[in-house]
């Protein structure tokens, strides 16, 4: 089973592809799509066409994505609700149906604590899937944690 | 020139579909798209059917909707941002762009006042259009409200 994380950003998306089989886990890619684009409508469509492209280079069976939160900054919560929303329905149109994980269940499948900071986040992911080398940034270990924490919960047969 | 309007809401997003020719401004449809399911992602594909539906039926050149401000409620800016951003990708798929008008915009266009009622909004709509009988709720001449500010600022040759 192929899962594909996402971790959505108002700057880069993170995402993860894993390979989940009977004993093992493994990274198959991890990256970001940047945003570049000025304008929201422009914005939309590059972080689409950027998920499009995953779809199109791997063949994914299931989507995990990072449930949205209250930050702070309304402007920046409207702005990441908007893209989660279409990127929800690009992997709507696309695979039919997604996971949703908060950041407190994904800190705690993957450190055991849901408080945990990003930087123990990255330390658990790497050592979860026995990478040695560094993962840079934490947008990418995140979104490889979210698909970790939907490995843990599905079963291969 | 046929001008979509769109209103989203969280429970029901209003629409609009207008005539512009040089000297007249018809309507041609108004009405809502229901949200009744109740899962995200469900809702989502509801919204977005509802939005296909309205582009088969009729042959649309423009789309104007509604900016989305900050209400009160973290929740409902969260569920009301995501739906927008699922329809603005349904859009640019569709029609490759659209312009956007905030609350204050479309109620200076339309009554002169930013800051007047929804009521007047509905009274001036219909004035401006020519029809009599009622149309309700709101939500729909909020959305036919946001044809019409686009109408005003766009040429018909």
């Amino acid at each position: 089973m192929v899962i594909l994380g996402i971790d959505p950003g108002t700057r880069n998306c993170g995402y993860s592809i894993l390979k989940k089989e009977k004993n093992s886990l493994v990274l198959v890619e991890a990256g970001l799509i940047k945003i570049k684009e000025k304008i929201l409508q422009h914005q939309i469509m590059e972080l689409v066409e950027g998920l499009d492209t995953i779809f199109k280079q791997h063949t994914i069976d299931e989507v995990a994505i990072e449930d949205i939160f209250y930050a702070y900054n309304p402007q920046t919560v409207i702005k990441l609700a908007q893209f989660r929303g279409a990127l929800s329905l690009k992997i709507l149109q696309t695979i039919g149906n997604f996971s949703e994980y908060t950041a407190l269940q994904v800190k705690k499948a993957v450190t055991g604590n849901g408080k945990a900071a990003k930087e123990q986040v990255a330390f658990m992911v790497k050592k979860i899937l026995g990478i040695k080398q560094e993962i840079k940034p934490l947008d990418i270990t995140d979104a490889i944690a979210i698909a970790i924490t939907h490995a843990q919960r599905v079963k291969v047969s």
